[in-house]
Order: structure tokens, then C-alpha cells, then sequence
């Protein structure tokens, strides 16, 4: 237990929050406020500078450091991974999907700007990440191979057999059929899961981790992510509406299933736990330098948003 | 003019159905018919094998191997640009977009799939087009710094400054308000020409081109980009619909400003074929080499779909 006692919530808090100014001045240059040429940056910055967590950016950050890489060298790449996520909120939350109309504390993107607009900016969103890593990756210090690598992992981790996958069965599964924990274990794993999982492998290819570190990572990754996901799940029951900036109770209205629905609460609190600690157990090879790593899997379960 | 006599319809025919050949085979290796692992592979084909013209794709080859690169080198490029251009007919006709029921002679993709899926398709489809690249651009033989110059082009002409940008502005400008041919001129060139212009910009880069080539590449990219739109703006008008598998004079239902609307049909078809003409005057220092992109250049103009 010695690697965790250095620990403390208030050197996590201290470390998203940098991750969260640095990652902001990437993305407040890469579209400038001030730029009235492209009438989608207004839009755009709306959903962006919202107030995200800015957690599968710090986990790329963090991983990147576990393994003794740079973090300047990731901070594009945790930039692109803001977008990528902020896309995904945006389209997700349309009339044809989620049909959601508060996001991080304000109506979502098409309320504001209407359903145009709105696929518009996370089709921008999701190309700039894509442009950006392409055009910053090198010179933030990564080899042309490196940035290659990463890439796929952001694809991968997004696209037709992770993110997008999942957030089609999402939408598949709602309604009042009959679904066992290991189908729901599925749509997590890609709905939230694969981007959480890559977001973590890009950090480590990164900083050029050793395969057995990199495999250690994924593990954690996966714990991390699936964590995360019944978390959220339990906090649309019992999460503070002001506290998380949407509404709750809306997975019960759309009859979507979730672990409480589908073990209840004690049980989904359980299962949360228990991976936190596998993701915790994946680290133990590492010491201090993974301490932000720990620390992000503790938070995942003792957040409130 | 002893460049243009060895030219000839029936070899441009062959050329480009060639590439469409090529660039299915890779395609269909990449999102497997057989694959039920992945339940988006079907809806994300039904739109990728509906007869388009390939006419990015086939430019991409062309433009490689007018500065003496490899076919073979662009070839993923090229079936990227088809992912992408595929994704941005899936979203352009949604109904909160362009709500168009009807698209390469077939319903819609949210006519067949629902909007939600579309959608979908359409991230996907995005998504995968940079993984392909990165996955499959070292392996046909560009180096990995020219494969990251590929992305920034591809995502450049797709993205905010581009394609998207594009889209914003035309569907901003639809209806009974007034608009001058500068203004129409931005929308076309980045709606349509930002990709077509990235498309031969790749192909170039990918055959290692020097500056002076390049630039010229472009200038022809750019002419071609914005007569093929011209002509698309007159076969909304005039074309067969049976012929386009789309219906025609959507344009004018929907107060889309167009060339012909602002300049007559006459002045449209003066404008189209004189860009087409520079087009041709761009490749001047380029001898057989470039036959396709000429042949291109005046299919843009001659076509019927």
C-alpha cells in the first residue's frame, strides 16, 4: 500500500484541473473566439467549453506519464480526445437519439442552435480531432509512427466497432425487452468503455510503453471504463440534477437498461467497486508514477458528476 | 494539342471504372458482408456500394500518378475519400438537413434505417476513414510523415474550413433572401470543392510531388471542384431523373441558390466549361502523365449523372 500513500484527493483535483487549463488553451487557439470567418466556432466552443470532466483527457495524460512519457508530448492527443467525446454528446443527445435537452447544465447544442447546426458541429468535431492530432502530433514530440498508432487507437476506440457500436445497441435495446448482464456488459464496454480504453493505449503508446506495460494499461483501462459507465448509471437515479447539469431519471423514462435496472443499486455499487479495485490491481507493477492512474479510478466511483 | 490525341472517352471509362474496382475491393474487405459480428456493416454498405461516380477517389489515383507516384500508394486514400464522401451524403439528407428521400436511385439511408442509425452510419463512416489511412498508408508504401500530410489534407477539405463549412452556409442561405455570386462561389467551392481540391492535393503528396506540381495540382482541383458543382446545379434542373437516382429540381423547391438561378442556365453552362478549360491549362507542363485528370476535367462537364 506504500505507492498510495502519497495520495491525496486534493493532488488529483489539482492535477485534473491542469489537465483541463492546458488541454483549454489547445482547443481556445484551434478555434479562436475572436475568428468570425467560420461561423461554427461559436456553436462549436458552446458545447466545448462546457465543463466537461475532462477525463479520457487526463487519462491519456496520466498514462502517458505511468510509463515515463512526456505529457507535452500527449497534449494534443488528449486534446483530440475532448473533441472526440464532445461530438458524441452533442450527436447523442439529438431528437433521433437520446433526445436530451440539458447537457452539462445548458440546453443541449440543437435546442440552441437547432438539429442542423447540431450534426454539423459534431461532424466538425470529429474531423478536427483527426486534423489536429495529425497536424500537432509531431511537433508536440511524438515520431510519425507513434502518431499513426494513435490514430487507429482514437479510431478504433470511436468509430464502427467501439463507440459508434455501442451507442447502436444503446438505441437497439431500449424498451421493455428482455436483456441479460452480459449483452449490457457489451453496449458499456462500447459505449463508454472503448474510448475510455483507447484514450488510456494512447497515452501509453505515447510514452512508448513496453508491451507488457501497454497490456497493463489496457486492463486498467477496461476496469476504468466499464466503472465508470455503472457509475453513471447509478447517478441517473440518485445523482443531483444541479450537481451533474442534466437530468435524471431519464435512462427509467426511455426504459433504457442499466445495472441498477438490471441487479439494483447495492449490487451495481458492488460491481463498481470491485472494478475500481481490479483497475487499481492491473497498476501494481508501477509505482509513483501511477499514482494519478489510482487516483482517477478512486474518483470514478466517489465522484458526485 | 498532342496531348490530348491519344485521349479518349473509352480509356477515361476504363480508368475509372478500374479505380471503382480497385477501390470496392477494398472496401469490402473492410466493412465484410459475411461479418454479423457488427450489425452497422449493412446499413454502412447499403450506402457505400450504391453506384456513386467515384470521382474523388479516381481523382486521388489520377493526380498520384501525374507526378510519376504509385497507383497502389494511394489507393487507401482513395477509398478513404469515398468513406468520407459517402458519410457526408448520409448526413446531408437527413431530414433536418436536406430531407431527401431519394439517393443514387434508392431510398435514403434514414428512409431504409430510421434517422438514429443514419446518423450513425455517417459517424462511423467518418471515423473509419481516418483509421483506414492509418491503418493500411504505410503498408501500400508512403512514408509515415506523407500519410500524416495525407490526413491534414483530408480532414482539411472535410472538416470546418471545408466540406462542413460548406454545408453550414448553404443550408444558412436557403430560402427567398438575396445572395451575390461571391457568396455562392464560397459555398460551392468549400461544400463541394474543399474535398475535391484535397482529393487531388492527396493524390499529389502521396506521389511526392514537387511545390511547383503541386500548386498547379491544386489550381486544377480547385477549377474542377467548382465546375462539377455547376453542372450539378444544372442536372437538378435538366437532368434525367432516372439517370441521376435522385430527384431533380429539389434546388428550386427548396430555394437553394444555384449558378443557374443567379446566372441563367446559358451563363452556368459558359462558366462550367470555361473552369473546365482551366482545369486543363493548369496541367500544361505535364505531358501524357496527366490524361486522366484531363479526361476528368471534361467528364465533369459532359456528364449526364
Amino acid at each position: 500500500m506504500s505507492v498510495l500513500q502519497s495520495y491525496s484527493e486534493a493532488k488529483l483535483i489539482a492535477y485534473l484541473q491542469q489537465g483541463q487549463s492546458d488541454i483549454n488553451k489547445i482547443l481556445d487557439e484551434y478555434f479562436p473566439q475572436e475568428d468570425k470567418s467560420v461561423p461554427l466556432y461559436q456553436a462549436i466552443r458552446y458545447s466545448l467549453f462546457a465543463g466537461g470532466k475532462y477525463l479520457r483527457s487526463n487519462l491519456c495524460l496520466a498514462a502517458c506519464e505511468a510509463v515515463g512519457g512526456s505529457r507535452e508530448a500527449a497534449l494534443p492527443f488528449a486534446a483530440a480526445l475532448e473533441l472526440i467525446h464532445t461530438y458524441s454528446l452533442v450527436h447523442d443527445d439529438l431528437p433521433a437519439m437520446d433526445n436530451d435537452d440539458l447537457r452539462r447544465g445548458k440546453p443541449t447544442s440543437h435546442k440552441v442552435y437547432g438539429e442542423a447546426t447540431a450534426i454539423l458541429v459534431g461532424d466538425a468535431l470529429l474531423t478536427e480531432s483527426f486534423r489536429l492530432i495529425a497536424q500537432k502530433g509531431m511537433k508536440a514530440g511524438a515520431s510519425p509512427e507513434v502518431v499513426l498508432q494513435a490514430i487507429v487507437e482514437l479510431a478504433s476506440g470511436a468509430g464502427l466497432k467501439g463507440m459508434v457500436l455501442g451507442q447502436f445497441l444503446d438505441i437497439q435495446s431500449e424498451g421493455p425487452s428482455i436483456m441479460g448482464e452480459k449483452e449490457l456488459s457489451i453496449i458499456h464496454r462500447n459505449k463508454t468503455g472503448a474510448l475510455i480504453r483507447a484514450a488510456v493505449r494512447m497515452g501509453a503508446i505515447l510514452g512508448n510503453a513496453k508491451p507488457t506495460n501497454l497490456q497493463r494499461l489496457t486492463q486498467y483501462g477496461e476496469s476504468v471504463g466499464l466503472s465508470f459507465q455503472i457509475m453513471d448509471d447509478i447517478l441517473d437515479l440518485m445523482g443531483e440534477e444541479e450537481e451533474l447539469g442534466k437530468r435524471i431519471g431519464q435512462d427509467t423514462v426511455k426504459e433504457k437498461w442499466t445495472y441498477p435496472r438490471l441487479i439494483g443499486i447495492e449490487e451495481s455499487v458492488r460491481r463498481a467497486n470491485r472494478l475500481s479495485d481490479e483497475a487499481i490491481v492491473a497498476l501494481e507493477p508501477f509505482g509513483q508514477e501511477a499514482m494519478m492512474l489510482r487516483g482517477i479510478a478512486m474518483y470514478a466511483i466517489n465522484r458526485k458528476k
